[in-house]
């Protein structure tokens, strides 16, 4: 594995690389979610890349950047045993200069995550198309658990015109059901049993639709059901542009459940 | 010449396309100016992409997107005796969708052009960026002529780390040194005779500076010298990313000069 600390290297390297190239990007302080996103992109890749940047345009004032989570040297062992080919971490400064062309997220960004963070997309729209030209993939790799920046990367693709492969790919889940968060370990026990029933929800909403359920206030009520006695931020059931529907479409739904343990924000959600 | 009129046939033939790539993105109505650009294009790569495609989304509400001069014909004939491999000629449907990621020029692109036209640039480098990432050129082409255009251009190229060279082609001009533009039909002889102190300007300033001065006020004074009688509706001496600058410093510099014919306003600029 080749760790790659400059823009000017990875052009160079870039430059001279055949065959198809798969691309994770990420904020470093890897899980087992990143590491199925690296699994699949060496599967289906002759050449992965994978990036480690913590993207300062993405945090809003307020939000401190300086506490995201740095795991470094644990990062790089990671990838090293992944068998990725190249780690880019390039430093702040040199991927950003004053007063510049930026990337604005449509106005349907501004609900959900993107309603308690204005901005929050624009600066992740911007530094995925950054790292895309830098990095020009055959196939790029993004977890389904942040559903709404997903979904918003697909439609940047689709209105640039960029030719790259969005490979969407499944939330990791311990066997419990609970979907895997760097954040689970601030629970309690307790909590922990209790925030099974997030996945368990998902679950029956998904079994529902499955069944032929197309009513979104139905599969709704039911995740509430289940949820009860949590303190639930939101339920929403979306299509891929995240205008909510009433009526289901498969393969253009999106389930959203959000829950709050004290501080500890769970999100969880599934794609019909 | 292949002429392409949809988004997934040209997707489709530049997938297949080999060698360098030279991209020349039009609205059409072509002159000796485009045609100086395509020429370029065609001496510095194997394949020639020129695209016609009049943009709504830079012409603000009021400016006439349905008077701009469309003569396909023409154009497509241009581009057969130039040789054009692809001639690209979309919809305009298919280029847009509703609430899109939006690009937005720099704060700094709000003055001069920018300042008459708020949001015109944003348009311009939406559409440009589009037509990149569907052609993917290794070199792209733009005249001098719109130098506040080609300077955004050039910085969304550097900040979004676009894998593109800009050509930066000079102005072509008539032999008596007036700029070629489409509105030079619209002066009479005698005010065709006048502008002629618009290149005169130019070309002094040029001078100036090659011999050694490095004050813009005096350049700009030496220049409103020989516009004296004309009806001058700007003359600047910025810097690439278009701040004013009293220092000049030598390839770094572009000296813009706007002046008016009754409805007719001339363009001409010198980049140091």
């Amino acid at each position: 594995m080749q760790i790659v600390k400059t823009i000017e290297e990875l052009q160079n390297i870039r430059k001279n690389l055949n065959g198809n190239i798969g691309f994770v990007p990420t904020m470093g302080a890897l899980h087992d979610g990143h590491i199925s996103l690296i699994r699949k992109a060496k599967d289906e890749n002759e050449v992965v890349i994978v990036s480690i940047f913590v993207n300062p345009t993405q945090f809003l004032k307020g939000e401190d950047l300086n506490k995201y989570p740095r795991k470094e040297e644990a990062d790089i062992k990671i990838c090293q045993m992944c068998k990725v080919d190249y780690l880019f971490i390039p430093q702040i400064n040199t991927m950003y200069e004053k007063d510049e062309v930026l990337i604005k997220a449509p106005i349907n960004s501004y609900v959900l995550e993107g309603f308690t963070r204005p901005g929050h997309f624009d600066g992740v729209l911007q530094v995925v198309l950054k790292l895309f030209n830098l990095t020009q993939p055959k196939n790029a790799y993004f977890g389904k658990k942040d559903a709404q920046q997903l979904a918003l990367i697909q439609q940047m693709v689709k209105n640039l015109f960029l030719p790259i492969n969005i490979i969407a790919c499944d939330i990791v889940r311990e066997s419990s059901g609970l979907a895997l968060s760097s954040r689970n370990v601030y629970l309690t026990p307790e909590q922990k049993e209790e925030a099974l029933k997030i996945s368990k929800s998902i679950y029956m909403a998904g079994n529902l639709i499955a069944k032929g359920e197309r009513d979104s206030k139905i599969v709704k009520d039911k995740i509430y059901e289940i949820l009860e006695n949590l303190d639930v931020e939101y339920v929403r059931v979306v299509n891929k542009r995240f205008d909510e529907i009433e009526k289901i479409e498969p393969s253009n739904t999106i389930i959203l459940v959000v829950v709050r343990f004290g501080n500890v924000r769970l999100l969880d959600n599934i794609w019909m």
